[in-house]
């Protein structure tokens, strides 16, 4: 969908003549009530569920959890996916056309927060003619846009679902961010941002964000458990003595998951989404004091993390679960006690598909909807 | 000390004509038992303890611990630092000539084991007179090397003393080291190993590395006790909005620590320290039975992890209690409730300072050393 009127920016810029990628799954009722909105976190898109026909291994990020009869189940609720500003997958982002200078953005693509992602995927509902939502959804990322819907829109959502969230991030998120930052701008291909006029593309600085990302995803116990000291070539007894080839099974998985990132990522979206999460902070213009800042927040809340994910450990999760008590708020919170760390949100656990199921259950019963 | 001998590595190659720097402080007592060799981490050296003449900030990296009056006490004890064969700071490594082809090293040095550098340790106290030890000690790679000793020389050294160490490293440790590695190997300016012959050095490769090795030297707790969510620049009030300049204290923190280490590390020796680390694994041999890998270990031990530290957590410490314990070995170990992290055991605690003063002061009560 094209939107030519110009949305401002958190940082006092705007941006005009924009497009947004989405996808929806179910039918919107009569009522224009059953709306389920779901958020992306860093890497993902609009393509939440489902798969493209013909297309081997088009599943959609969360297609365990959504589509007919699942957990989300799209034959009672109309789901949409949308890829968020300055994303790869089709929205306007870095690698598009700047209207007013008629050059690719590149790293002049304004820095865009998770509020003004809401803000946009507001105006997309506008345009679809939803005014309220029966929820919004999202892990890691994500749920920080659906804490954020609780916040801008508080009128619009009658849930909000978090998984795998945190109010904010800490100096140990944002250092992390800030090394795989680091290696894609010092990337010699990068050019300040501005490679695609030079057709080459920051390979090695992206390989390199992926495999960080990657090792702060899993857990220590499911990387011992997959990976352990395995050796790649075992069948050879003996280490190969070598600092450059590959030595052990976890060296060629994370070296395996760079290049395939290094295929398909933009840098520059790299960088802006990592931005947006380390600026994600709804306390900060409440002294720091979380329970202040969520006051505003109206809806009802399902929160869910994860006994292994030290990325957004529980503890995180639990800060908003205190801050909404001190509000009063009606809310539910599981921790699921799952081996896979941060991973685990996009996992087929069904403890964790129960809880949501359940949820949503709850939600179509309170809303009178038939499937 | 010069070493015309062939040095027979573990990798089925060897070292000739090589040079090793140590240091000593105290004195060598008339029985020669008094010895206390001490065994460096990734980025340290034989410089333990003191300072230079005239140099401001030239402490020695375990000062706090070492020294006339100290928990490792000079007056009592001769301790002896040694630079590994493979490191940057004196002793035979990457950027010296190679003997057999007159050029540099570069990436053609071997690679080289803990294994290996205890051998070369043990040829350096045969050429200083000392038979058998006191004690081996040292913290993390270094507590590896005290563990090697033990297992390699169990005649010759009386105690190991193992700090924040572990039995072998994890596939997350694995994980982030390779990563280090493939920032350093993919930068430009690496060249194969043979950058000292372009007169260019990969230091982003190695800033890189270093931030990534930072973050996991601290703890979650201390990063957020030390920098939180600070902007570097408070006074601005907003943020800056800028995906590539500084935005918060941590950043700065990571860039300044990373920029220092690029200026005087050697990368090939990152590369080498790394893969000691990553091969590492005494029980290799015993199909993964650490028990009955330790049985050979004839020394009194101490151990002493710290309760945040999550690149060598107390669990991997207590792997190795146990196994002596199998064993039926006198030891002693020590979990220390510490804030800092890995880094604790370079730092100035009183309680961890007390417990190694504790140790030592019975080791010289057990061997009658007077002052």
């Amino acid at each position: 969908m094209h939107f030519a009127a110009a949305l401002p920016l958190q940082s006092g810029r705007s941006i005009r003549g924009y497009d947004l990628s989405f996808e929806t799954y179910g039918q919107l009722n009569a009522a224009r009530s059953n709306a389920v909105l779901v958020c992306h976190a860093l890497n993902a898109s609009h393509h939440v569920a489902g798969v493209y026909a013909g297309q081997d291994k088009s599943e959609g990020w969360w297609h365990s959890m959504i589509g007919p009869g699942k957990a989300v189940d799209t034959d009672r609720f109309f789901v949409i996916g949308v890829n968020n500003l300055g994303s790869c997958f089709g929205s306007t982002g870095p690698m598009h056309i700047n209207p007013d200078t008629g050059r690719v953005y590149g790293a002049d693509f304004p820095v865009v927060t998770v509020e003004d992602w809401v803000d946009a995927q507001a105006r997309l509902l506008d345009a679809l003619g939803i005014r309220t939502l029966a929820a919004v959804m999202g892990g890691s990322l994500g749920g920080m846009q659906a804490l954020g819907w609780a916040l801008q829109y508080p009128e619009r959502l009658r849930h909000a679902v978090l998984v795998a969230s945190a109010p904010n991030l800490t100096a140990e998120n944002i250092a992390f961010n800030e090394v795989a930052r680091r290696a894609i701008v010092t990337d010699p291909d990068f050019h300040a941002g501005h490679f695609y006029a030079h057709g080459v593309l920051p390979k090695r600085g992206l390989r390199i964000a992926r495999m960080i990302g990657h090792i702060t995803y899993l857990s220590d116990d499911v990387m011992n458990e997959k990976f352990g000291r395995q050796l790649r070539d075992a069948a050879m007894g003996d280490y190969k003595y070598s600092t450059q080839e590959v030595e052990f099974q976890i060296e060629s998985y994370l070296r395996y998951q760079g290049d395939k990132f290094a295929d398909y990522f933009d840098a520059n979206t790299y960088l802006l989404i990592t931005r947006a999460l380390d600026y994600f902070d709804p306390a900060r213009n409440y002294g720091g004091d979380l329970s202040l800042a969520l006051a505003r927040a109206q809806a009802k809340f399902l929160l869910v993390s994860f006994s292994t994910d030290w990325r957004f450990a529980p503890a995180r999760s639990r800060e908003i679960v205190r801050a909404l008590l001190d509000n009063r708020r009606d809310l539910s919170y599981a921790e699921i006690d799952a081996p896979h760390g941060h991973d685990a949100f996009l996992l087929d656990d069904p403890r964790y598909l129960g809880v949501v199921r359940s949820y949503f259950e709850g939600i179509g019963r309170e809303m009178e909807l038939v499937p």
